[in-house]
């Protein structure tokens, strides 16, 4: 990835600029990223693209193009610019693990220094996180769609420019896809690649059977054919056995073929047929054309014999929630490592934040399933031995008694004082990592509709404190005192 | 950008590779870029993207760690990673220019040469064309929306992937944005910036009063103040009228006001009313908060006041059409530059291809207005001075006669043997052209919802030349004549 330091807001720019001319050099905040809603309607998200924000906070650094850029805005001091030009970030950074699910108003990332630091990092690590969470989050219900036939991601023509292609095939290999159609992503990230032939291949040459034949000849190890160019079954699949057949007669294994248009059930189960009575019963058949976990879910269930997927559209631009609303939202504020901890009103109780530094801790039953996950201040402790009876944030009648539980803590420390204090996991690890965190949840959780919700609180703690503050608020707003004098 | 050479399709490299080794080193062929759908049920689409191409193609080229990635992948033979190495594009592009007005199945770029290299461009072009045409249009259908009132594009958040959000703004302001909020949109493109402050500025200091005051301070005349950090009524307005009037009284002139919550038109209404009563009447009223074109328009049929709007997530990730389905086509090949026809055939009529080298005619009648288009031959000349009867390519009982008219052919050339042979013009002209170029569509066309459907007819040359080749494929599929012996 480029050098990604001028990707911000421009108000990000104007408030540090504020922040130092209202002597608030040395102010620190602590902000959160979260979001508000699952993507989907589905059960769970899959946290995605941290690596990226790392290497974003890494190379952070104002070049003097970049300077005179600014300057010739002329919006801003020559202070500031100089500011800018020594600018590092020197704070901390913990977040959850790539891979992890997570849910509503959980701090995915936390980050805390300097007001003038953290300010600026807003953008990019919002732009960064919810487009890879989005897309593992996606990926994650095509793969369980196809119910263990791999999915291959091939959407790079259609994604939201360059980046999109690249970013969008890392993150849905974190959510389980096999292999990728992009060469960039397989240099950049080691994801295994895959493709053999467009319909360009066949109308090159004088029929389908000599191009069948020539494709078979530069690979005949990976020959995978595609037979729906001129028509699948009067045409495509009887020339494809007739070249499997030869190539297996030369001692190669013949691959199979690709099905990239019409019924893709009744098509998948003729040429079944006609591959299993010709003895090719190990050729596959690929099936591709506008999916999405939906038609996956439905041609499966209708008999289709398809042994892989290619996702193209609809997995890389998250077709049917092209975004995540993830936001990025100031928790505390203070001074030398002292903070008080804020929250934003709003006419919207769903809009409220979620006041103070917090961690998430999961609560495990003996099976290693999750049950629940609450946000609580950093420094409150949960005794595994002791039973916790939780509540609903908002609906604080319904209660649940956790006992014989253990805990996990989610959020890890990435920076510490600007040094990274952390290992990044390698892309395949991640992918495990991921299939075995999706394994703590049930099944329930992970319905594609209409999902059991599972349960986030607040603890006690941080409840009794966003009451309490809220309360302080309404007070000054009701006697005139946010400042109307 | 970066170098986008890597940026491809798998099956583009197995395919080049397929080419050499079946003895098509030398074949040529025409590829035609094209959509099928316009997005948003809408009436046109705004082409953008191409000065992306032409920098992907004049920086096309293999670098050693690209061929030893390929090498490692067990895939390729040495004679094609030596052809890759020596890899440069050396045919002839045609395209549409920037800007200009499109419909369905116009060859937006034409792409000629060997085969061998226009293979490996499909997947970068249409990866550029589609999102960047995508968020044009969308951009251009938001600014009819405002009708006259600026649009600020801030959606960088909310983008999937940094080249989302940085081409996205260069495409929002072809489309009629008047700012982008990403200041690397703007320090690459020229884009004006346009931003204030969060609600974290707001927080950081003890009263929104003295928040902004401290703003006021730092940006005394540019100063456009957020209002709903804590009720926009009872605190927000109130204190940005005492800071307006603080302002006007030294001297400068108080920008305004931005509502990012809430009933937009009654609080947009409420505002004014208050603000004109203060005597700030050129204070002006920026909405935003999740907008999109049909918000814009309700918004404003309702009659809120408001004179400026942010447009984030809907716009950046043209939320409610997130994709635009642009293809790459084999239209010919050849050799020596003798070229033969070629379509794709297939059960949906809509998907099969046009043959043949083709240009788009543009009709305009005696007022300027765009009557019709035609795609035709290349070779087809259209005499001013006659009429010209065109027809419905599927309802061919569909007829019009143009009489009166004037002719433009829409794609000009941009390279010749490999070298760029026109000039890119700057991003400004670009969105002064595509304004112009609006303008010569009629209203019913670029009506928000159910437009009226530009004519776009073949060429009564190029509607025989289909049919012909349609009979001599079925007869040949019936005579088992594709290659099933």
């Amino acid at each position: 990835m480029e050098n990604l330091t001028m990707l911000t807001d421009l108000y990000q720019l104007t408030m540090m600029q504020g922040y130092l001319v209202n002597g608030c050099r040395d102010k620190e905040a602590v902000f959160d990223v979260f979001f508000r809603t699952l993507p989907f309607k589905g059960g769970y998200a899959l946290v995605s693209g941290l690596e990226q924000v790392v290497e974003y906070i890494e190379n952070l650094t104002f070049r003097e193009e970049n300077l005179a850029y600014l300057r010739s805005l002329n919006l801003f001091n020559e202070d500031f610019i100089q500011e800018l030009r020594n600018f590092r970030f020197t704070g901390d950074i913990d977040a959850v693990p790539e891979g992890t699910p997570v849910f509503p108003y959980e701090p995915l990332i936390r980050v805390k220094g300097r007001i003038f630091e953290t300010q600026l990092l807003e953008t990019a690590i919002l732009n960064l996180i919810n487009f890879e969470t989005l897309i593992a989050t996606k990926a994650s219900r095509v793969v369980a769609a196809a119910n263990g036939g791999p999915i291959m991601e091939f959407g790079l023509r259609r994604a939201q420019g360059p980046d999109a292609g690249t970013l969008g095939a890392r993150a849905a290999f974190i959510g389980g896809c096999q292999s990728t159609s992009n060469v960039l992503a397989g240099e950049r990230y080691g994801i295994p690649v895959s493709g053999t032939q467009a319909h360009s291949w066949i109308q090159c040459f004088p029929s389908e059977l000599e191009a069948f034949r020539a494709y078979a000849r530069t690979f005949p190890d990976g020959c995978l054919l595609l037979v729906d160019t001129y028509s699948v079954l009067e045409s495509g699949v009887p020339n494809a056995i007739k070249v499997g057949l030869e190539l297996e007669a030369e001692g190669h294994h013949f691959q199979g073929i690709r099905l990239d248009s019409g019924d893709l059930t009744y098509l998948s189960r003729e040429a079944r047929r006609m591959l299993d009575e010709a003895g090719l019963k190990s050729a596959i058949i690929v099936g591709s054309n506008d999916l999405d976990e939906e038609t996956i879910f439905a041609i499966r269930s209708q008999g289709a014999l398809i042994d892989a997927w290619g996702v193209g559209t609809h997995l890389i631009t998250s077709k049917d929630s092209p975004s995540l609303g993830g936001v990025y939202k100031l928790a505390a504020e203070g001074e030398k490592g002292i903070f008080h901890p804020r929250l934003k009103v709003s006419e919207n109780i769903a809009k409220i934040t979620n006041p103070g530094i917090k961690k998430i801790v999961r609560f495990y039953d003996r099976a290693g399933k999750a049950m629940a996950d609450v946000i609580a201040l950093e420094d409150e402790v949960f005794n595994d031995r002791k039973s916790l009876t939780i509540f609903d944030p908002i609906q604080t009648w319904k209660r649940k008694t956790l006992t014989n539980f253990h805990t996990r803590e989610l959020l890890v420390p990435v920076f510490r004082g600007g040094k990274r204090v952390c290992e990044l996991p390698k892309l395949q690890e991640i992918q495990a990592y991921a299939k075995k965190e999706l394994n703590t949840l049930w099944d329930e959780v992970k319905r594609l509709t209409n999902p059991h919700r599972y349960i986030v609180d607040l603890s006690a703690n941080l409840f009794e404190l966003k009451q309490q503050l809220l309360l302080t608020i309404h007070n000054d707003i009701k006697a005139n005192n946010q400042g109307v004098e």
